[in-house]
């Protein structure tokens, strides 16, 4: 993947569940052609909000498959394919490449807690070199409030030092500007997206790619507003836009975020399957979902 | 799994792992033999210990069929069969019940942190309901300093209310006497097992039914004999047979966990292949290993 690809404003792509608590391929398509016609560029499925761990590699490549086969064009998915077996992380990236999608967003394996970066670099370096396609490009998804595991400056630069071009970008869910802008800095070829829109304007004006985020999966109509008046250098705009669009997003991420974005969802496509989560997630109790959906009015979204 | 099965030494059993990084079944049957043969009443197998979830379902399968095939007693096993995939559980758990093992220890789904006790208990109980066999025995594996999960005495409680009989007992990691002892008082039908066998002689006091440790790999010959004195009401024996099993597993736990049994199997089995981990793991860096066979004579192990 070249910079241009996974470039912008990115989804982080709810799964819709089914009542038999597997995923819904015809609505997840669905979904997908909705996010790419509001505004984003690019759909980063089977993330964390994605619940792609709750799912076994099976379901993951099955609900591939189908996006593909319903039209969702390749190049507009940057899927995460990371896992805790080295195995798995392979074989999900693999099928990915083979489908030419933008890239692969890889978790460090989270399972084992303080394993080291010897240890993790040998992980992404066995992954790369069990790929074994000059092709791969390679996205680090950095969001240790879920994994436990620092991906830290010193590991990221060997790996790009070991494999450049490849190591393309990074997903960073940290929240922490700081860390954002340095990474910009210090790896002028990494592509990096902030893991929330309200970061946006931020991590563009650092020199960042965009952001791929799960509120995205409501707010994509205004995060790209806020990319395009970056873009074309209208900078009050994209100023006053950025401040809206970190308001929605302020809203909403109040609530436990998956089973908020997905009781908004069941709202904006009349369909209450929408509420459903796979364990370990628990959609929000009835109160909660009226609180939000009084909060957070619907003409705001996508 | 009736307590009988489940009780007393279990050794959470390291998995040896090729030149390819693959599970070699030929070394890991002799080492579940030499176990056997060493004085352990069982073999927790596919745990944290054995970097199961470091491998593929289909790995983790392969590798617990090639032990039965090589003869290891199908009712000696307690393997891990959880994952973050609730798909992946049922899977396993099936496998393992079909082939008659003692009973299946679960972790909580761990990729998501703070989900709450009525997502963790949907989890287990859509475990339960789609194995869908009055003869499984799940045992829930508390190890919160790796899943991040807090499996606590409410959600137990809710889960042996709903499923009595079949959620059997609970392997106990927390390192935490006090907790194992309140686990044993107020669930007195739960097999409770400790995850180190440093505790081994205060569970056994309290009313658990043993341990299920890593150290137990190298350690089962004393442990053992600490639970027979204790079996036998040999009190002041038991007591220091436990001391001397403390402190060799205290030699031991001042490494990386993992590596360092991984060290000393190479040595006692006189087989360099089992210096291998697969990442995210590592071997212990030439020094800490020296260090470590200096320190624990192998004449005091196994």
């Amino acid at each position: 993947m070249n910079k241009e690809t996974a470039t912008g404003v990115l989804a982080a792509v709810l799964t819709p569940i089914d009542e038999n608590l597997s995923p819904d391929h015809t609505a997840f398509a669905a979904h997908c052609e909705r996010l790419l016609a509001s505004g984003c560029h690019g759909l980063s499925v089977f993330g964390t909000t994605g619940e792609a761990n709750s799912l076994s590699v099976e379901e993951r490549l099955a609900a591939f498959e189908a996006l593909l086969e319903r039209g969702v064009p390749a190049q507009t998915l940057l899927p995460g394919t990371g896992s805790c077996a080295l195995t798995d992380t392979v074989r999900l990236s693999r099928a990915a490449l083979g489908a030419g999608t933008a890239g692969v967003l890889v978790l460090p394996p989270f399972y084992y807690k303080g394993v080291g970066d010897d240890g993790l670099f040998r992980f992404f370096a066995e992954v790369v070199e069990r790929v074994g396609d000059d092709r791969l490009r390679l996205y680090l998804y950095h969001i240790p409030q879920m994994t436990g595991i620092d991906l830290g400056l010193p590991l990221i630069s060997r790996l790009i030092d070991a494999y450049p071009g490849v190591i393309a970008g990074t997903k960073d869910s940290s929240g922490d500007t700081e860390r954002i802008v340095t990474l910009c800095k210090e790896f002028p070829n990494l592509s990096v997206l902030a893991g929330t829109e309200a970061l946006l304007l931020e991590t563009l004006r650092g020199g960042g790619e965009g952001c791929i985020s799960a509120t995205v999966n409501v707010t994509s109509r205004l995060a790209r507003q806020v990319y395009d008046a970056h873009a074309s250098g209208r900078r009050d705009e994209a100023q006053a836009l950025q401040e809206r669009l970190s308001a929605l997003r302020a809203s909403i991420e109040t609530y436990p975020m998956i089973p908020a974005l997905k009781a908004l969802m069941a709202e904006l496509a009349r369909d209450e399957e929408w509420r459903n989560l796979r364990p370990p997630l628990s959609g929000l109790d009835e109160e909660q979902r009226k609180k939000l959906l009084a909060e957070v009015p619907l003409a705001n979204l996508l």
